[in-house]
């Protein structure tokens, strides 16, 4: 029996299969404050449990995108390990808060393959739960990577595309939001007056700051979500790779890119769901990552009268401040620096 | 409406003006084990609960310094985003022990303004006041900094120049120690027997070791603390500034002269409160912090007859030795290599 | 009196002389969050409260080589500061589990001493007790260093060697496992679905993954451990030294290799002793570990009808991976590049 685990390969993905990811793991106050070691953010609900309860919060919840790591994490030595690369997410909900002391596990369902025509590779989409410690659903997504395959030779599974909405549609989003009360939320501690209905679509906002992105930063952050993707850690190997170095973990730039979207969104206090998101090119440590976001749409959500939905597009651009709003170019390619391109939607007070 | 924060010029500054500093902030365990990776502090009372029930402690205090980046951290939008220079402080005392779980938020009333002769900057005065979830006062300081104007022909505001204390009575300190036994301290769980009584006015303590600094650990800490000054982060923008380099956050280095005084300090398990600091030069990744203490003078303490005050002179040095207890020059001037030079008061067992 | 510690050099020790170690540490969820950032760990007894309990812990227990970096980081001061190897372990145990809260103290005695032909320096053994807030002894391990001598002409002490077994009795092992009920404990959420009797004598494993070390990481680390030897965390210092760098601390290397371990031992999730260990060569930053096991014997555990002991032979390497198993030359020695050879018992569910 082989003991090590080399994951798995494009032809070992089945429309229908199941896969329970390893290692549950148990989110803490130490994860919230390594993680703002890390990123600095500061959003006062996730930040302050007497703010997250002022306005119905039992306590701080753990931050957005900390939930998504750790359920995306478990599922790297299953399906990314071989990834050549991440091509797309859609539908991406967060169902329910994530509070210090639960436990989050992960399992996916592969709901597509399509084998690609130069016969090496081919992509895998999958369905990935995240649920707490009592089966209840955290966050559902579903993703596709491009994978490659053991054996060139293995013949081509049948072609199986899953539907993939462009959008979440915002009457479905709001589920990991308890009931709470906005006419209480203070907007001087949450650090800007600016509401739901000061903003309008087409509005762009650069978040001026920039972050330079260290080695042992982004192997802390990567490790803390126990994703054990070889790229991300072992510069021996990757010194004989293309791009000789070490890969930045492309959800860091998600962190990052969210923390410094704080200056402009300072209430968007929870993340809703993305629509898409893009890792348009690699990052290296010594990157100096900045950030801007075009608000794309407007939305009321099912039941909460006091707070709206903003749809926003954030760019994370490297080596170039943002105040010219570096995006998409005339013929539609991104701009060069752009390394994410990230489409979701978020939740302020009205 | 503008959306991003870009601070605070010389000119937005009044007299009087009272400014609630955003993103209150929960500390936790989680935060007491990341400034220990950060500075590898071993006093026992701020170590380990049960030492710290021993002496009367409900449980092990956050570190007093912790404490205080919390607290300036959040000013630094508000404050000192544009300031050139961390002038002073001054009148600073901890008044309410910090315990895992507190909430901390700060306000800062702007006590004086003085425009400099250049007429491009001027001296910007404030009292900062950090309270709990209670809102317990925890740390009060009076701090003044140099900031920019952002429009030169802005008028010069009426010269406003406070009190300022040129050190805390020590007859005002001690009121962040809960009622302690300190005869049952046990001096071998400590580290050295050593105790207020063996100290004595101009003795010179080497603390030996050395700490040298990376980038991503000041950082790190710098973002913990949520201190989002922006020289301390983007090398992008650094790279093109006076020193090419992002700075290290002036605080970083109180708290590894803290951490190191440990070494000849073991006893002094409290900081009572600081007369003067002077961040006297920029430190940088790749230097190595040395220190040393002269006592200055010896109190009581009102009502704590088993424990005094010692009044320290702390000089973080980097990259050389203090054998020879680098401080001042015969002319006045520090010694080349002096980063710090500190003012303050510890409380120790008698 | 001389306020500074400076350390016991050889003729400082004294056959039965006892010491007890500074800075008792309570351990909490924060340590535990730093140490999965560090190290990446996914054993899911250590990652998930939910899985733990399910097989019958009230809680996640403290990762073992955690809770024996700070069992002996508190020995650093006393005993290892002039220290100039660590020459090996013996009789190394682990007595019962640590949780979140738990304060830790250490205190050794010295059980042998002998005097090196050269006159200037010395083998000093001790047999270090790590002990909770209770009393109740957590961990124990005799332990034997060459430290210097300050005066050359000092005498040389009678020599005494104490007894230290080539490896630990299994029937004394098992203590620190409360009682168990692994007929439910679930290996796909722990990630393997090899058990005890999978595992035969002679089996080698490659662990695959490297780490590669970064200056920030292992200072962060060796500072939670609050071990305090200068040899980590001095580059201007060290610049002058043999190597002209900072080394890193040799438990560092024990952590990277027990997480990348997780490869082909996922379910090993209890390290219940070390019979012994030797630092092969120094690591520093910039160096890739990897890692391999040997299964050198099996074992029942007394009282523990689901679960065995497999006695381990890990190798870290650097710099080079470990499909081949690089190890001991024909003539004996080390392949180049080992850094780590260490013997141990592991439990695993049968």
């Amino acid at each position: 029996m082989d003991r090590t685990i080399t994951g798995n390969y494009f032809e070992d993905f089945k429309v229908g299969q199941e896969i329970v990811h390893a290692t549950p793991r148990t989110v803490t106050v130490g994860d919230t404050s390594v993680y703002t070691a890390l990123y600095g953010g500061r959003f006062a609900v996730q930040s302050s449990d007497a703010f997250a309860q002022s306005i119905g919060y039992p306590k701080s919840p753990i931050d957005d995108i900390l939930v998504f790591h750790f359920v995306i994490g478990k599922t790297v030595p299953d399906i990314s390990r071989n990834a050549i690369a991440n091509l797309g997410y859609a539908e991406f909900r967060f169902m329910k808060p994530v509070y210090p002391g639960d436990t989050i596990a992960s399992v996916s369902e592969v709901i597509g393959v399509k084998q690609n025509s130069n016969g090496k590779n081919g992509t895998v989409y999958v369905r990935t739960t995240g649920r707490n410690q009592n089966g209840d659903i955290v966050l559902q997504f579903k993703r596709w990577v491009m994978v490659t395959k053991r054996d060139v030779g293995a013949p081509a599974p049948e072609t199986v595309i899953p539907e993939l909405a462009a959008s979440v549609d915002p009457d479905s989003l709001g589920k990991a939001l308890p009931p709470l009360k906005l006419t209480v939320y203070d907007y001087a501690l949450a650090g800007s007056p600016r509401h739901w209905e000061d903003y309008a679509v087409g509005d762009k906002i650069d978040h001026v700051d920039g972050q330079t992105i260290e080695e042992a930063e982004h192997q802390m952050a990567t490790r803390l979500y126990q994703n054990t993707a070889r790229v991300h850690f072992n510069q021996h190997r990757e010194a004989q790779e293309r791009f000789g170095r070490r890969l930045v973990y492309g959800g860091h730039i998600i962190s990052i890119a969210r923390s410094l979207s704080f200056n402009g969104l300072a209430n968007a206090f929870h993340v809703l769901g993305l629509n898409a998101a893009r890792h348009a090119a690699p990052s290296f440590a010594g990157d100096t990552i900045y950030a801007w976001s075009e608000v794309l749409d407007k939305a009321e959500l099912p039941g909460q009268s006091d707070m709206g939905a903003l749809r926003l597009r954030t760019f994370a651009v490297k080596d170039r401040a943002c105040a010219d709003f570096p995006g998409v170019k005339a013929d539609g390619a991104l701009e060069d620096g752009v390394v994410l391109d990230m489409d979701y939607w978020v939740a302020l007070p009205r």
